[in-house]
Formats: structure tokens, C-alpha cells, sequence
């Protein structure tokens, strides 16, 4: 019985992976990732320079990413079909030699990681690296604490209807919004409905080298770039000084 | 001006801590944390056999814990002065060499070191670690996804009122429950009223040697240890083999 490792590789400066991360990633003899066809993929980007000469890669190309909706039954098959498939051929890499499966963030978080994980249970010894999520970089990376006291802290997706979007944003003390991509404008109102938006951050990139990091109301542009997250810190108890 | 960082140090296994907290504890030449009196403190534990030999340590003992109730004006007042004081140490100190200031989890994410943090500003160079939150380290323990596709993801703190809890817990779908220990009967009664008892895991030092999971109706005492956390995974959409 062969191992699969799934690794948490954290937000995007590779000095944020953990130790043990990163001596997983530099010792492995075979690696897999996703990517999107065309791209060299986070997850791979971010191990740049650690892997070993004689690594033997097999990065994993989403067959649709947007051109098709995510709900319809002809997406689902597809996605299905390539996680069935990337979960057999690791299966069989594995007996010969541990495969290293390099994950953003943390690899039971949203990630797509998951999907190749259920379908591996009970056929290989598999083991999973927890990693700095990247909500998390995103945070650090405005500067501002997160979350303090009892606050309610939520996450959700940008994809959500934004009549759903409101709902959990206007019951949330802090919030990340993550998928904002192509659903910025939906977030905007959602937030702006809320009552949320002035408060909003925008982190495009987090701790990466191209990161940005602005109040969401400077941010002009319909969209943004894949690799960001809205943000609205908490405001909790804490103890004060009264005489200030 | 001297310069003062906030290390997240992780969940509680040393090897979860990132490449750089781990190099930045490694030179320390001054270290301070949070520490319950009587106490090592949990993140002075985690850099046990990793601090230089001529390391200085500043243990920052809480005044108070659970004497007082959390929301009277003698607890803020205690609380704030102990703040208010060991900002000022710290200031003196960085100005001779830089502080590391060791925090569990994530030092923006709940953490103690936030009031520092708030504190400081301005007046010292600061700078923070981002490190793995103690939740993500216990939902790897359980070996579950955590969340998935649209999944909204909640964390509360057990300390809410009950009808908050049973109100924010039945929005989820996914969700962590902090701060557990003494509030677990109120947590579990809000789980079922919301009802997601039953798919409820109770996790105690995750990620530590004495590591506990199992699902929480199998946890029969009243109350649980500080280090715990209540999980309930999300079951979100995902592609699915629909021939199965």
C-alpha cells in the first residue's frame, strides 16, 4: 500500500509553509498539482527552487474552469470523471514511491484537494499537512486584527446569490468573502446592503510578491483577479482603558 | 525605535509552525507570552528546545483568568491596566534589541497578543507571523473536509448566550466553536436545537501529544479542557460520480 500526502503549503510566500511542509516538499520523489491548463499553478509556483532535481512531476489540468456553470450536469461529469481518474492514476503512482500532492492554503479547506481526498480513502495511506489558509495571509497582510473578544466570524463564497450574501453578511461581526473574482459587483451591493462596505478590505494576492491590499471602495474595477479576498475585521470586546 | 514581532506559532506540533516563525524563534534574544500563573503557558511549550541558550524570557502572567466575570468593569480595568503595562515593557525592551512576542495560533485570529498589538502601534517597529489557527490544526485531526464548494463556514465562541449560539449555529454549514470548556453544556444544547448534534466532533489539543477526537455525543462530562473545540464539517456541493 502506497502513501499520498496532501500538503498544506500556506498563502503564497513560501516562508510561510510549515516546517513540516517543507521538508516534505524538499525530500519528494513525486509530486502532483493542480493547475489550470495554460498556467503554471499556485500551488507549484510556490514551491519554486525547494523541489529536488529528480522530481518527477504530473501537474493535474482542470478539464472546464468558467465555461461552463458550476450547477450544470455536464460540469459535474466533467469534474467527477478528472478527480476519478487523477484519484486512480495516484493510486498507482503511490505504489511505487510517495506522492506529494501540493495544495493552497490548507488542503481541507475549500480546496479542490478534497475531491481527490474522498475518492483515496481506504485505497491508499494518506496523510494530510495542514497549512496557513489564505484568508489568513490575508488578514495578516492588512495589518488590522481579525477577530477579537465573541465576535461571529464567517466565511462565505462569492458565488452565493446575493440575497444569501446579505443574509450571512449582515449577521457577521468579521468576514472573508472568498471566489470574488468575476462576482465583485454582487459583493459590492451585498456589503453595501449589509451595511458592511465602508468597512470592507480588499487583498488581492496576499503575501505574495504582487500583493495589493486597499479599502474594497478604492478598488474602481468590475472585477478582480482570482487570488483575492474581501474582508471586514471585527470590532469585538476587548478591555479598554476608560480614562482615554 | 526598535522593532517588536508577533510569532504565530500554530496549532501545537512545533513542525506546524511556518519556516519563519521557526527561524525567528530560533535567533530570539528576547522572548515573552502569555502565560496563565502557575502555568508553563501553551506557546512557551511550543518553542520548548528551540530558543538560543542566552535567550531572555518575559512570562506575561493574566492578572485574572476566570475570578471575575468577563463583562464587569473590575475585569476590563484589570485586564487593560495589564495590557497598558506590558506595552510599555515591551517598548523599553525593543529599544535595546528586537522582541519576539510568541503567540498560539495566529496572533491576529482571537489571540491575546491583539491587545498588545493595539497598543504598540506607533510606537515601535511591529511585525507579525501569520501562523496555522488552532481550529485548522483540529479539523485536520479529525481527518474530514472541513468545508466545501459554497459551504458558509461560522466560528462562535461557546462564552455567547445560549439563543445567539442555537441563531448563528443554525445559518451554518459549516462551523467551529471555541472557547468550549466551561460553556459545553450550552454548546451542546444549542448544537441539538440547531440540530447538528449529532454530526458534531469534539476535538481536545488538537495537534498536540495529547491529542483527543471523537464525535462530541460520546464526550459525557460536563465540561471539557481550555485547549478544545467543537467542529461541525460542511457537506457542500461537489462533483459526483453519478453512475454510483
Amino acid at each position: 500500500m502506497g502513501r499520498i500526502i496532501g500538503v498544506g503549503l500556506g498563502p503564497g510566500d513560501p516562508d510561510l509553509m510549515s516546517v513540516r511542509a517543507r521538508r516534505t516538499v524538499e525530500r519528494a520523489r513525486q509530486v502532483a498539482y493542480f493547475r489550470k491548463r495554460g498556467h503554471p499553478g499556485q500551488a507549484r509556483r510556490i514551491v519554486e527552487g525547494l523541489l529536488p532535481a529528480t522530481v518527477v512531476e504530473y501537474p493535474m489540468e482542470y478539464p472546464v474552469t468558467t465555461e461552463l456553470p458550476f450547477d450544470s450536469p455536464a460540469y459535474n461529469d466533467l469534474l467527477a470523471a478528472f478527480y476519478a481518474e487523477w484519484a486512480n492514476r495516484l493510486v498507482a503512482l503511490a505504489q511505487q514511491e510517495e506522492v506529494v500532492v501540493l495544495c493552497e492554503g490548507d488542503p481541507l479547506f475549500y480546496g479542490s484537494f478534497i475531491h481527490l481526498y474522498v475518492r483515496l480513502q481506504g485505497r491508499v495511506a494518506l496523510e494530510v499537512i495542514p497549512g496557513i489558509p489564505g484568508m489568513v495571509g490575508c488578514w495578516s497582510a492588512t495589518g488590522i486584527p481579525m477577530t477579537w473578544g465573541d465576535d461571529v466570524f464567517t466565511v462565505v463564497m462569492g458565488t452565493l446569490p446575493e440575497a444569501q450574501l446579505v443574509h450571512h453578511i449582515a449577521q457577521a461581526d468579521a468576514l472573508a468573502v472568498m471566489k470574488v473574482g468575476r462576482h465583485l459587483e454582487a459583493v459590492r451591493r451585498a456589503l453595501a446592503r449589509a451595511g458592511r462596505l465602508e468597512r470592507a478590505w480588499l487583498v488581492i494576492c496576499g503575501t505574495m510578491a504582487q500583493q495589493q491590499v486597499l479599502p474594497l471602495a478604492e478598488w474602481h474595477k468590475p472585477t478582480c483577479p482570482y487570488f483575492s479576498l474581501v474582508l471586514v475585521h471585527g470590532q469585538g470586546r476587548r478591555p479598554k482603558e476608560r480614562s482615554r
